[in-house]
């Protein structure tokens, strides 16, 4: 029997999450039909983490536990090839394969997750971007984004940042060990290019698209809540824009009140981006 | 009666192309309903060129004429609200209007294009790139192809570029005004993320993915025959891999003969970027 650790990426938009669910297109669900396929016997996935419809990844990670003949280094190219559409490229791929020990569990022995958060702002919305990020039509305040991002690293009650469950108690005690607000950087050789171009019209042109923010909220944590990142996301959003003020995040954090937080940024935003595990849990 | 002429920008993957087909959702066809309901009066659109299933536009035009009593600067944000799903911002988007003189048509008054194809070559297929791009796993070499690209440059019959079409037999001498191999520059910081990277796993990653090559050919002329920038980019593609040489081109165009140029580049790689008119057609 062995045990296999699966890194995986997808583009969210055309399933309904990661969890199996009948008459769905889901990304567990696809997986498995493909890894049963290829293994000559049925396969349970476990994931690291689920994600809501929408959400993308960049290293979701899935193992399972099987007797199979296929070499394992070779299941990454056949099962991305039976999942390619007509695009010959599928929005699920598997990105690496691992063989892991036996009692390795890709939920169980996580240690840490970390997420990305995608924004952009620009007075024209892209068309290309829909479903790829947050599109906000003004600029934020990065500054006051990252004084507010220092609040919230450390270990806190986070029932704040939770969308509220009736379900039974468990700690909403989480520790986050960074969140990086960064902010893709424009270079000199863009400022040659509005000196070059043609016609006023496209210098008017290009100055708009180079004054676009592209900004990533990077987070790691030892684990997450129910729309933890995306609550998160919102208040600095909610910061950026200078509806609050980033001391505000100790009191929303204090409260531990839901209603005191900002809004759930939109799940086309959120990349689930890396696992972290024990080395020694690994081999 | 006005005569209006709008810039529209579109994501092609989930359109059967530009042109209306009746049961089909395509870019004519949902402008054309949409624009009916705010105009209040049927809505015929004269785009500048067609584009096939799975082809973008970043500034696709078309012009149509009509009595209608909401102010011109007012219909690209109703348009596009109505165009909006549940990602609130539409895959087909007007992002500039502009009334027109009344002698003015998006096709005719047209005199020249440009078109982007973009490719990526990395040894890993990028899932959020799917239909964006064409993806290649093999380094291209860029200086082939822009030796190429001069031999297309000019004044030519592109019949070797054109998929065969038993049609009346049209001209097919066409004048191409640059054909750009622009590849996507590496800058000193990003070397620096290797430097800082705090494994030696996500040193390989990083190299990995900034040795990942994004191209874009950017190719402007008088008018394109049917499939003919896709060809071109075939042609070059097969350059860059060393199937052919530079040198080939002047054989391969001289020829006339479709069989003697490369593949047809898939759809989802091609933007209709820019439509020149004269500035006295425009005012």
């Amino acid at each position: 029997m062995k045990n296999i650790l699966l890194t995986i990426a997808y583009d969210g938009t055309n399933f309904f999450g990661w969890q199996k669910q009948p008459e769905l297109r889901t990304v567990q669900g696809e997986l498995e039909k493909v890894l049963s396929k290829i293994c000559d016997t049925p396969i349970e996935l476990n994931g690291t983490g689920r994600t809501d419809t929408g959400v993308h990844a960049l290293g979701q990670r899935a193992s399972f536990k099987a007797d199979f003949k296929i070499p394992v280094e070779k299941i990454p190219s056949v099962a991305n090839r039976l999942l390619a559409d007509k695009m010959k490229i599928a929005d699920v791929q598997i990105v690496d394969i691992k063989e892991v020990p036996e009692d390795f569990h890709a939920r169980f022995s996580a240690k840490g997750k970390e997420y990305q958060y995608h924004i952009i702002a620009s007075k024209k919305q892209n068309v290309f971007m829909r479903n790829r990020a947050y599109q906000l039509d003004k600029k934020l305040d990065v500054e006051a984004m990252r004084t507010a991002a220092k609040y919230i690293v450390g270990t806190h009650d986070f029932n704040c940042f939770q969308t509220s469950s009736s379900d039974i108690k468990k700690t909403t005690v989480r520790t986050i060990y960074h969140l990086d607000v960064i902010e893709k950087l424009r270079y000199q050789s863009d400022e040659d290019k509005i000196e070059k171009a043609p016609f006023e019209d496209k210098k008017e042109n290009i100055k708009e698209e180079l004054s676009t923010q592209e900004i990533i909220l990077s987070i790691k944590g030892d684990g997450f809540l129910y729309n933890m990142v995306r609550i998160i996301s919102g208040t600095l959003v909610e910061v950026g824009l200078g509806k609050r003020k980033p001391e505000d995040l100790k009191y929303i954090i204090e409260s531990k009140n839901r209603q005191n937080a900002g809004h759930t940024a939109p799940p086309w935003g959120l990349y689930m981006a890396e696992v972290y595990f024990d080395k020694q849990a690994l081999c």
